[in-house]
């Protein structure tokens, strides 16, 4: 992002105007609360300060636009789903005007952008450049391939292979620029080691070749084994990969036991050594990068609030300070929907002395505290204890309800839900276990029913009270399931597969419910999900490379393999109708639907490539109906997607693990559960999950109604607040919240210059001896 | 180590005695050096310190001893080459008298042990019941199985699966018993997410039952696709390790398009989410652990030292000292080969105000300096310059060594090296090439000999020039086999096969010497070389590993599979001598070898089920052979050493590079090279290696020459020292160095019972907020 936040560094240092007339102080507002919001979301775009240019930048982040700008992307990406090779085709006009719409789309947030933003930065920002060159390239290319087509020449839409430009050009796509930023930087490193691998692949290919040419050794389909050298470094290649072991070695060892040394060799050196090698390397480089670019983003962060603490300043005694109304007002502004109580909960804690202001350091706080949700609860007794208190508090109602409440409830049904696996492993067609589908639905329908009776009902579906929602949603869709097969069973002979598969995935997806009431996989399963927005940015990654692969793809290999029926036995169809593949083993695997006839069908093969088994027989195949040459497709998909993409995934996730192992709760956190505490209005998540929640709200409540003392605290009376996102945090807030923790409230960091140019080099002398390896 | 070094807590406070009888002097030194040899090589074996035991200590240490132990290990194991199954079968008797004598030597040693250590020490330790409680049973297996087979009964010589436990328990096997134990900590972690894991794959394989069982299937073999819940389990527990994509896909795939979306599903959870969860898990624990029980030696050593300081102290002045005549006798007695100037260096580190004793401080840091390999390099002129100074001084001859000293001198080799590369890739059966053979030996040879010509011949071959030992070592061998192979060829028709196959190796390994010249080639294979020899303590449990599984594999599947020769097509070869194999892939891909009959074979078998692809189909056949459960044999291999093993093992590679990368000297090397350097005796490594050395010696030596003012200086004199360990370097000994560094010197460390029972998280607030992530 070179010029990242330059607006940032204007320093505005203005005087103390205190009969300022309205419309400036809004603006100013306005300004701060732009500062402000970029802060909370990490948003490091440049933008005029004049009024116009901040209700345009506004405009700009409004989630409508976003939503907008996704939307055409979609558009753009899934144009190659009708266009020829298509899945579900269209005429090249209607295809080339949704492109020219989508390209106009862009070019106008692209405008929008250039009026938000001072020129100079937008005319050096790369992203800017890329977009508006393959916005021509692609309109080049469309009106030739169109004027082409018109005269009955048929060309290669090589543009489409830049739509991906889009999603990662486009400022909102941070996280994935940043993996690509990571691949790139990674490279220089990573090409010394390839270099030296490639340099070992050829020196046992020659071994190879002297050793086994000469033996004239058959392999298992009566080919020459190992005489031409390009087909041994190929073959060499796919054992690093493991996928063609131990059959490239069985003929050599079916002749001489001595010769699987060789192979033994080749396996330590090249698979496990170079291969673990390729990771340390991918991951140490990952983790500097990251590092270094989260520090920046911290350093970008503290200096965008001082901004705006700079603008609202006011004077009071010896120390500048934010009056609690500007505070107030900004808070609004920066988070238009948030509860009052939610926003007095927040100044509480940012003017903990009550003097009517918020001093500098708790300002630059404010991005912290809107990013954690609070999520309030109002407490309220049970609606039937209202309605009929005799009858909820009776001693019958009481017991059902301690017996809900207590552990054996629970355990009881576990056992059922095993009971419940066991029948689904069984035969259905037996009327006996179709029946007893309806009992154990309603076993479950009842136990919702308990629990709904016995906790309160808007507590136990809280806003994020995760797993009551999981266990009651998949009951509930099971429930739906069933009954439409049952209806549409009993109405007629006609028996839907999809809704039966439908029916048949809910009812097992029930036995998920066994994850909530283990302690230890719940935690694994938490883990997990917290990682999942991580995983999505990989996931746009994948798409990226996918999508660029998959065009080349389907303009090289489209129709030369097609699939037919299975029941289909015609030679043809046995060669996946290219006379080329007879006797391959692209044939004999019957990998005939594994093609680049369409999208969704290239996906899939580079989906099957990623997993590399088998690659080879893909590759071969794919080789054989074109040209050798094609095999550099599928070694160039393995470097890229394997060797880098899946070790970096590989290098988040050990990460993702080690920074949620060694960090339990962040500073600002802490920070807001102290004062939720101290105020006496917290709840305790574990108590919320064991259901004892109504129990502690009564008690406390009771406590609470003693003491009126407070005027605020009455404010705050019947209401409870969690902190919701304890669990649900990345690599990203954690490391940021690190480096924030390290950063003293003085500290203005360094001068922008050095934060834009902080190399990873830079961040290490910080922790002496154990940096990086303890 | 329960119990170790407990005989260094014994406090030794004894006053001074300086007129103690020799004797008794003799015995203080030969404990204190006892100490310090422990304190240098990480021994942690608690002795007794009378006089006898000590002396049986040193004679219990002793390398013969060592090596003796060793020998009768490798002797045990190799035992089960010639039991039956065998591959070279021995009578019985012979097998068993061998064995018993193994154990003789076993028990021998651990008598020897029991006379060493304390009695409390000995019975409390479980490495020493393990081992007895293992010869015992050996014993009485050896007896059962003797008199069963004396009235021909056959049963099963259970006991050999047991031999791996004398490699393991005797005190020598540190590592591979660390790491057994790193893997002990790791299992009750990887346990609940291992039981997710098969719950996550239970799960879909019910899925798949319900899905695709009911749609009457068939795979590319014809078989029935998904019908049965254990097979499919075990098909998908195959997919995760992906040796059966995407065929296992293909049937439901080919059926319907939509039904890929189940695999891919499943392939991104299991395969790549739990697998990379594994590694994580792995990873974080064998960090930990490593971390602790480093800083546990770290401790260990430190309290040794101070136990040898304080025998040897006598109080000079206000501080406790070691006199110089002290600490020389005890360097002579922990290392009897040290040479003199040698010592001296030693001596002028540690007392560097030259008072004639040591402190304590420097005192401590004898171990570290002796384990310092410092070479001494005798510099004398080139032996030609001594005997024809004249010719040798030559401008004729100054040209020639003037250009083999120039970087153009490598680049022309480095050109010949890639044209060799090409003739060897060409035909050579054409006389023109297999005379060019000729040609480029010369040329390599003459290379060599200029060389010698221009650099000091001791000074070139130095202990420590690894890469030139290793250049020229390569181009002798091939000269030697070139030539053999000419003369066997020469003298007879005979054509040795053998030969002619080391002559090919060794010609293509010359291309090697391409690495030397290259410099950050020759930096990541010395990273790699480095590692190494951590590697082979992987290798020594990946033996244990092997063996076990190699003796329970052979007991079950001996016989079941025989291998024919391949051009014998008689019906019973294609089905590996067993009709149960008709129709399988196991017969199909020729897989008759890969059979565990015996050692050999189990170990490649082994070997291939580790790189894991196809590992399916060589269960799937010995499954057929036996019974399906023999699956769980192959399964359980795959869990032990593929999720256990290979990941500790990437886990270590990870943690070396990092390590590696992160540090660059450590606190002792720097201040034995800040000696050398400050009495001018030091010599560049680079200097060393871009073969400046001689004029660079030739400079010093004059200037030295000059000034013979310090009587000292003058011992040191036409001696130059380098250090030779800089790049050998291990993860062990770089971490400890780091643990040591942050011990001061006053710092005595925790009570030895607090060193023994340090827990991991006891390490971890040492490391604030980056500790583990940074």
């Amino acid at each position: 992002m070179p010029g990242a936040g330059r607006a940032a560094g204007v320093r505005r240092l203005r005087p103390q105007r205190p009969e300022e007339p309205p419309a400036r102080e809004d603006e100013d507002l306005l300004l701060a609360a732009a500062y402000v919001s970029d802060a909370q979301y990490n948003r490091n775009v440049p933008f005029e300060t004049s009024p116009r240019a901040i209700r345009l930048y506004y405009f700009y982040n409004h989630w409508t636009m976003q939503v907008a700008i996704y939307f055409f992307i979609c558009v753009d990406l899934s144009l190659a789903l009708f266009e020829e090779p298509a899945l579900f085709p269209l005429p090249f006009l209607a295809t080339s005007i949704a492109e020219v719409l989508c390209l106009t789309a862009f070019f106008g947030r692209l405008v929008h952008f250039a009026k938000v933003t001072p020129q100079m930065v937008f005319w050096k920002d790369t992203k800017n450049i890329c977009i508006m060159v393959t916005i021509v390239l692609t309109l080049i290319d469309l009106i030739i391939y169109g004027s082409l087509e018109a005269v009955n020449i048929h060309s290669i839409r090589w543009s489409r292979a830049l739509r991906p430009v889009f999603l990662i050009n486009f400022p909102e796509s941070r996280q994935i620029r940043r993996t690509f930023r990571s691949i790139r930087n990674t490279l220089p490193d990573i090409l010394y080691v390839f270099l030296l691998f490639m340099f070992s692949v050829l020196i046992f290919s020659l071994m190879a070749l002297k050793l086994f040419g000469v033996r004239s050794l058959k392999t298992v389909e009566g080919l020459p084994y190992f005489t031409d050298i390009l087909e041994i470094a190929f073959e060499l290649y796919v054992l690093v990969t493991t996928a063609n072991s131990p059959d490239v070695m069985m003929p050599a060892y079916n002749f001489s036991r001595w010769y699987s040394l060789y192979f033994i060799t080749y396996i330590i050196i090249n698979t496990y050594i170079f291969m673990s090698v390729f990771l340390a390397v991918v991951y140490n480089n990952y983790r500097k990068h990251l590092k270094n670019e989260i520090l920046k983003l911290a350093y970008l962060k503290r200096r965008k609030m001082i901004e705006a603490f700079n603008i609202l300043k006011v004077k009071v005694g010896t120390e500048f300070v934010v009056t609690e109304a500007q505070w107030k007002r900004l808070a609004k502004i920066v988070m238009p929907h948030i509860s009052s109580p939610h926003l007095e909960l927040l100044l509480r804690i940012s003017d903990e002395g009550q003097k009517g202001h918020v001093d500098k350091m708790n300002f630059l706080r404010l991005a912290d505290l809107l990013n954690i949700q609070v999520v309030a609860i109002n407490i309220k007794r049970h609606p039937l204890e209202d309605w009929m208190p005799r009858v909820y508090q009776s001693s019958a109602s009481l017991l059902v309800q301690r017996m809900v409440r207590h552990r054996i409830f629970v355990w009881v049904y576990d056992v059922i839900i095993l009971v419940n696996a066991i029948f689904i492993a069984l035969d259905e067609k037996k009327p006996f276990i179709s029946n007893a589908e309806w009992l154990f639905l309603s076993l479950y329908i009842i136990e919702i029913l308990l629990k709904l009776y016995t906790y309160e009902p808007r507590a136990y579906f809280g806003r994020k009270q995760f797993w009551n929602w999981f266990d009651t949603l998949i009951i509930i869709a099971a429930l739906v399931a069933t009954v439409a097969n049952a209806t549409i069973q009993s109405a007629g002979n006609y028996n839907s597969q999809q809704i039966l598969d439908i029916v048949l995935i809910l009812r097992i997806l029930r036995l998920l419910r066994i994850i909530v009431s283990i302690q230890r996989f719940r935690l694994i399963v938490t883990t997990l999900i917290n990682i999942g927005p991580t995983i999505l940015t990989f996931g746009g990654l994948v798409l990226v490379v996918y999508y660029v692969f998959a065009i080349i793809g389907m303009e090289a290999f489209q129709g030369k393999v097609w699939f037919f029926d299975p029941n289909f036995t015609t030679p043809e169809a046995q060669v996946c109708g290219n006379p080329a593949l007879t006797g391959s083993a692209f044939a004999r695997d019957h990998y005939c639907k594994n093609n680049f006839n369409d999208l969704a069908s290239s996906f899939i093969v580079l989906m099957e490539l990623t997993v590399v088994n088998q690659w080879h027989v893909l590759a071969g195949g794919f080789a054989l109906v074109t040209h050798q040459a094609a095999k550099l497709y599928f070694i160039s998909f393995h470097i890229v997607v394997v060797i880098l993409i899946v070790n970096i995934f590989i290098a988040f996730i050990l990460e993702a693990f080690f920074v949620a192992y060694s960090l339990e709760k962040s500073e600002v956190e802490t920070a807001i559960e102290k004062k939720i505490q101290e105020l006496g209005v917290g709840v305790q998540e574990e108590e919320m999950q064991d259901g004892k929640l109504i129990d502690n709200m009564d008690a406390k409540d009771s406590g609470f109604s003693g003491d009126d003392g407070d005027n605020k605290r009455k404010a705050l009376k019947g209401l409870y607040f969690r902190i919701a996102s304890k669990k649900y945090r990345t690599v990203d807030a954690l490391l940021q919240q690190m480096f924030e923790s390290e950063i003293t409230p003085e500290d203005e960091g360094p001068s922008l210059d050095e934060i834009l140019n902080l190399s990873p080099s830079d961040i290490y002398p910080k922790n002496p001896s154990f940096g990086n390896s303890a």
